[in-house]
């Protein structure tokens, strides 16, 4: 059975097991306990290398970085579904994916790990690249449903869980109404989990 | 013709121009002034919202982001040689492209900022993380030649150009001594192509 590599906080894992959830495919949990540094200890960072969760483990195959776990689930497990193969589609949805992987990491999700983690940031730098990738965000979402494809794709996956999270960074959705429309029709998904603070 | 808007000393424009060169591709190069702002005009903001270069039009697409942007050339140009289709090998291939747009983005490339374009950034944390992300990069080229697939891929591509201009940031890769002959052997592929610093 496929095993991933946890932390519950985390919302990089939460994009893996909401992922997995939403493709109904079954996987065993490992927990990896963050506050004890027990992803730089020298069995994880066999790993991976990089002392982050999560990390898949599929038969032999082993994939670190949750956006290429989401890569490697859509192809692997979910058809065209989730990530299409041609290459305007896949570019568009490639966007998102690094999108989420560094403006919303640097942002929404560094302000909440300092609200919640204690993490040392610069709190008003965050706040305003926080600020822009939502009202990006927001204008993008005012013309269509989805970020790309018509359709609910691993770009919205990607980008999900640290926008949601949002309010445990203080930051308020309430000027972005087209972003809190689209975190509600991902929570309508078939297959759709929650997580602390969602 | 495909246009690239770009600037000339940004290496993640540098990375898309490489790719275009080692595709053989034609293209129109379109200048993107970052010291003027022309970045932040509204009618660039209409081809990318996050007001930053590389943007490739190719037709009617219109694609953002420098990794996203190497995605979508290897898929239409490129078959399976630039980025496998089969989940595990374009899994594979696509970890290094969010350590890419995350981690060396965050470390060497804003060091390198910091240093020709007065960047405010934390130098001392950014040079931790760069040197940390040699060293990972440098035991894992210690195994083999090329960073997935014993092939080069966009993997080496994306993850080439702020490695490869370290210096610029003032940092040494001497003790990184499989990096460098990586470094020569990207330099070595046909098609490649320099740029300033390089």
């Amino acid at each position: 059975m496929m095993k991933l590599y946890n932390a519950e906080l985390s919302g990089n894992c939460h994009k893996v097991r909401l992922m997995l959830s939403l493709l109904g495919l079954k996987y065993e949990l490992v927990p990896v306990v963050l506050k004890d540094g027990e992803q730089k200890t020298e069995e994880f960072l066999k790993l991976n290398p990089l002392g982050q969760v999560p990390v898949l483990r599929d038969g032999d195959v082993v994939i670190r970085d949750s956006q290429a776990i989401l890569v490697y689930l859509a192809q692997r497990y979910g058809g065209e579904d989730w990530l299409p193969t041609e290459a305007e589609p896949m570019g568009k949805v490639m966007q998102w994916l690094f999108t989420a992987a560094n403006e919303i990491q640097h942002s929404v999700a560094a302000v909440r790990l300092h609200f919640l983690f204690n993490a040392k940031i610069d709190v008003e730098v965050a706040l305003q690249k926080a600020h822009q990738i939502l009202q990006i965000l927001d204008k993008h979402l005012s013309e269509r449903s989805w970020l790309e494809c018509e359709r609910p794709t691993i770009a919205d996956v990607a980008c999900f869980p640290y926008v949601a999270l949002a309010s445990d960074g203080k930051i308020s959705l309430e000027p972005y109404p087209h972003v809190v429309s689209w975190i509600e029709r991902i929570k309508q998904l078939p297959g759709y989990i929650g997580m602390p603070g969602l």
